[in-house]
């Protein structure tokens, strides 16, 4: 058995959370009504969601970040809806508007995230945030979450990322696509994989890096990996354990246990991308109260 | 030697022309005053951007598309520039309006191009379009001319793309970073490869489709290449040549000598991705006109 890493990404999220609060807290003492605030729209009561939500409102607590849940009906018409959201887009006391996903079958999502203002995204899922971020030296407001959490987490490793060769599985518009693009700006050589890959196993014995967003409980094999790849695990899936209370066990799309004998660092589940996206989102909140303020030139530009 | 199949995108572009051309006969004859128009600034006199425009001209008249180039002087203002083009976006009668790239240095490109209606824009270079196109399931009004022209290439072969391995060279926002977007979306799995890319000809041995879209001369060797291969080449090179009378003689991004042995498929220069990219332009604008005519529901809704 050989050493590895593991990159805990609830221990680098913690950190996170501190230096924003320090953060706040500084800025407060040059500007006492600065608020960052950040306002979360949860429309009906997936289980799930809650658990998420819940988890958004701690982490922003625990930055000095103001966080409001609103929670509204199952049966939201589209335009309430809409009513609700351009009424925060003009709100300037609120910094970041995050609308939980996924939203009841009746409401349009393409719609509804593109209906909160570009620069209120702190989910970055606004087209006009998806476009810039897509593009060489696009200037996006913010960038999605769990990706940038990915990135950070690598970043982490202190391996340069240049030249690597990244294998990305998954291409969803809210992790695998802007993955790969943020690994691509990173001068990584980018391979996107999905259900009609063919031959994954062959490709990623070429992979430095392989991040898995495939919603497959421990898909990614020891086997298929390069030696001392460095291996990124978004995934959360649930399986049957009797053995625990609940009667299931959380799991991500690596195999950790093949995995972590070939990798060099190696994120766990739980503890590793989820608490990082959750950090990455009270970070966005935080950017968008201080463009907010600079604009007031209350603050110099930040950077 | 082995025989290969030459992708005359210089056929193809004429037959889609003809298509073209008898589409918006048919039309009129339903309408009489379906009139599809194109208009193109030329911002300056640079003579290879006269040749493109040039060409988009000649090609717009011979599938029926009205076409008005407009020059303007090298040192017009932003700010004249910007009211022009708005003038353009309210002017019911003109479909796509197209602003020849590059501008000169004292014009923000971005700027530009994203002042561009999203509905006028049959270059597909607006933020609206790229990020629609960058997104699985996304609705770009218009798909940007080049890539968009190597995919019907690659559609001409008859060859299956999903699940193909695809590996393209460059990863512009024009060209490289679009035809990734396509070929995912065609289910390929895609790498995207650039200046910082390590390994190339490794990563070719596995490459059933190459686009090449880096702007370097012969660069695509034969030895590189899978056997049977498809191979679309973007490049636009001119590289000295004393026996031409200009001096100098047009070459692609790929070693045509070499690989041709190779390749199943693949694509001359000049005669190959060129013409493709005049061609879509002007089905651009077409399909411009018809969303216009079927909006005053003059004509049913087109695909
Ligand atoms: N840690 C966190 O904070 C977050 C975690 N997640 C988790 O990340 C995972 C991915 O999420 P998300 O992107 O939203 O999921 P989606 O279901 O939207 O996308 C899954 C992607 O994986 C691909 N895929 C599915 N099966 C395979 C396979 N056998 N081989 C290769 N590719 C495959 C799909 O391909 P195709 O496109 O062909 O269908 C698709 O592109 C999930 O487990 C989710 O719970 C998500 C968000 C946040
Ligand atoms: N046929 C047609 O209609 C058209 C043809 N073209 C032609 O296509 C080519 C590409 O155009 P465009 O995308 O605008 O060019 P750009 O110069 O904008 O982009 C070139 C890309 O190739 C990459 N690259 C450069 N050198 C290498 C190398 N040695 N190995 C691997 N990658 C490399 C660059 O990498 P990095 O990002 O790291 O710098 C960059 O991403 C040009 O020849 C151009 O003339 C362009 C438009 C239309």
């Amino acid at each position: 058995s050989r050493l590895y890493h593991l990159l805990s990404g609830k221990e680098i999220a913690k950190r996170i959370r501190l230096e924003s609060n320090d953060e706040i807290q500084k800025i407060k003492q040059d500007v006492p009504e600065f608020k960052p605030f950040l306002k979360i729209l949860q429309i009906g009561a997936r289980p799930d969601s809650s658990t998420y939500v819940k988890a958004k409102l701690n982490a922003s607590n625990e930055s000095g970040v103001a966080c409001d849940v609103e929670k509204l009906p199952e049966n939201i018409s589209e335009i309430e809806l809409l009513e609700k959201i351009k009424d925060i887009n003009n709100n300037d006391s609120i910094h970041g508007l995050l609308i939980q996903l996924p939203l009841p079958k009746h409401l349009n999502e393409t719609k509804i995230t593109n209906a909160v203002s570009a620069n209120k995204d702190v989910d970055g899922f606004h087209r006009y945030n998806v476009g810039e971020l897509s593009k060489r030296g696009g200037e996006p407001y913010f960038i999605p979450c769990t990706p940038n959490g990915c990135l950070k987490l690598l970043k982490e490793t202190g391996i340069p990322l240049k030249g690597k060769n990244a294998v990305i599985i998954g291409r969803s518009d809210i992790v695998g696509t802007p993955v790969s693009s943020l690994l691509k700006n990173e001068n990584c050589t980018v391979t996107t994989c999905h259900r009609y890959t063919e031959n994954l196993p062959q490709i990623l014995q070429n992979a430095d890096i392989v991040v898995a967003a495939c919603g497959q409980p421990n898909f990614v094999k020891g086997d298929w990996l390069k030696q001392d790849a460095v291996v990124i695990d978004v995934g959360i899936n649930y399986i049957p354990d009797s053995s625990k209370k609940s009667g299931r066990k959380l799991v991500g799309d690596v195999d950790f246990e093949s995995c972590k004998n070939k990798a060099s660092f190696i994120t766990p589940v739980p503890g590793g991308v989820g608490p990082m996206t959750v950090a990455m989102l009270v970070k966005n909140v935080l950017q968008a109260a201080k463009t907010a303020e600079s604009q007031n030139n209350k603050l110099p530009t930040c950077e």
